[in-house]
């Protein structure tokens, strides 16, 4: 008996290490451990990341008097404990607007590996992209003229960013997009997979290691690669090739292509898809295979798959809520209309 | 100089002693320093505190997958960022619908000091209360059956309803609100007043206890009286007193009452009154000496006494932001309608 253990382990343990190779060859990519390394990946040359901005960021991500109604904040459609999204199907934001191309909010978790923000990908960074939502009348419905006035209304806020960028700053709608994105830049979420391509050989269950290799056995990491296992735009014809492309009317970028969604954390972000209108993660599965990859997935490489992706559900980084400082008598009034 | 520095803090320590006197006969009470004590005023003999039900209370406190659109949670009105309230003068829930009363969303910091809660009293306890909301059609409109079918499928929610309340524990509506008050039931916020009435006779400032002088002196305490400052039933005419009741249709309870309430985190939780109509601490001084007391504050006095409600910004507990438990298959579907 302790003589095929030790085998199976061996045998295991071979199995791991080829398969972290073919895992790597894939383009499949670890969170590093090393804070150096990572820091490589998440930060911003033009911004860098420090305590300050970060702490201050995040007062700014979770303060709803940033939008017209001093009810929505970056929060509430990219709910850091809920994966860090909505979990509804279509965004919905100022007077319960549905988004008009029906388009699900993102995970804000590890949205920094990604080089092109938003489902067209039209902005290439964090910074530029936390202006958009603020703005769009159906999200926080905010001119970057009330952003501008609420944050500068407020000591705490002005004191802190003078701490961040120094005593001359000015605090600008530009500025405080870049501090919620500083913040934002922070929250990559390292799982049992990043441990496992890390050298953690048993960070993986046999079963896990099983679903890895049949997601790249059948063609996934084809698109979904990179540390975010997501990343590219993807060839679709978006108006013909999905089953449920009924709902909403996006048609990707100018070219009719779609950003890769990253996988980490998709245990946690359903509904699934640009229009959010698959709920489960195994139908998410099939539907990918038979679109992108022209594969009619088996019951089994479905379910193998989908265990793998429970792999990469990350720790999440503890995040005490924010005391926001109270608003001041020049502090813009919530607007319902 | 050190003679008189010596004498002025002897007479400051008279006063000081004297005026703890004053305030403890006006019947204002400290949240108390000892466990033991603050247990006496904040546990529910009928729904003991454990830490167990505090921890799944907090999760569910925030998690939007309650109300019916899955996007509103005990936290979107009552925000422990914001000083436990939102900020608008009247509560907007469900698809984006007004309060139809006008009426402004009270804190949930130290609620639990009341024995009545809402505006009109009409609930005896944070327990009761906390079933009002998840129900009302403008606010999280969710039927009790929604709520439960939501908890019972999501395993995590059995597995810890069941280490809170036992394993034959009856997942039912009344016991999911049951354990958000529990939650709610730990938010409470000692502040500079509390440590001062406790012993600390440096915990104020000379300005806030002149301030707490003036208060008292002008009878604000006949009202704002026990550990909630605020608590008792306000003989109020609302339909005809009011300087702003031309805003909201609240005719208080069946005698025409409202409730007084809290002035701890004051500082924090504008705009006041009922309907949030006034934006200004201050002016809201002044405007309740005209109404309730009869008598036109003096720019001084309302100062003073302004200065002295700073000194009621408590100290919030540490609140992390719970990861939520993912949806399952049998999880009840956001309905936005």
């Amino acid at each position: 008996m302790k003589l095929i253990t030790v085998t199976m382990i061996a045998a295991m343990t071979l199995n791991a290490s080829s398969l972290v190779k073919t895992a790597q060859e894939s383009g499949l990519q670890a969170i590093p451990t090393s804070k150096v390394e990572l820091m490589k990946l998440i930060d911003n040359p033009k911004n860098n990341i420090t305590d300050e901005k970060v702490a201050l960021g995040k007062q700014l991500y979770f303060d709803p008097r940033l939008s017209k109604s001093g009810l929505i904040s970056c929060n509430t459609c990219h709910n850091l404990g809920e994966g860090g999204d909505d979990g509804i199907p279509a965004a919905i934001g100022h007077k319960w607007s549905a988004n008009p191309h029906h388009l699900n909010s993102p995970t804000v978790y590890n949205a920094v590996f990604f080089d092109a923000q938003f489902w067209d990908g039209r902005d290439p960074d964090l910074e530029k992209q936390a202006q958009g939502p603020m703005q769009a009348a159906v999200e926080m419905s905010a001119a970057p003229e009330h952003v501008q006035a609420v944050v500068v209304s407020i000591p705490e806020y002005v004191t802190e960013f003078k701490k961040a960028y120094g005593k001359n700053v000015k605090i600008t709608f530009e500025k405080i997009a870049d501090t919620i994105a500083t913040f934002e830049r922070t929250l990559v979420t390292p799982s049992p997979f990043d441990d496992y391509l890390n050298g953690d050989e048993n960070a993986l269950t046999a079963a896990e290691k099983k679903g890895l290799e049949t997601f790249i056995g059948v063609g996934c990491a084809t698109c979904h690669n990179g540390v975010a296992l997501g990343q590219s735009m993807n060839m679709l014809n978006v108006t013909a090739t999905y089953k449920h492309m009924s709902v909403g009317d996006f048609t990707g970028n100018e070219y009719g292509m779609v950003k890769v969604p990253t996988l980490r954390n998709i245990t946690q972000t359903a509904p699934y898809f640009h229009n959010g209108q698959i709920w489960s993660l195994k139908e998410a599965i099939v539907e990918m295979g038979r679109i992108q990859l022209g594969t009619d997935l088996t019951d089994e490489q479905a379910t193998s798959i989908e265990t793998f992706l429970g792999a990469l559900e990350g720790r999440k980084p503890d995040i005490s809520v924010p005391m926001l400082p109270a608003s001041t008598a020049t502090t813009p009034k919530p607007d319902m209309n």
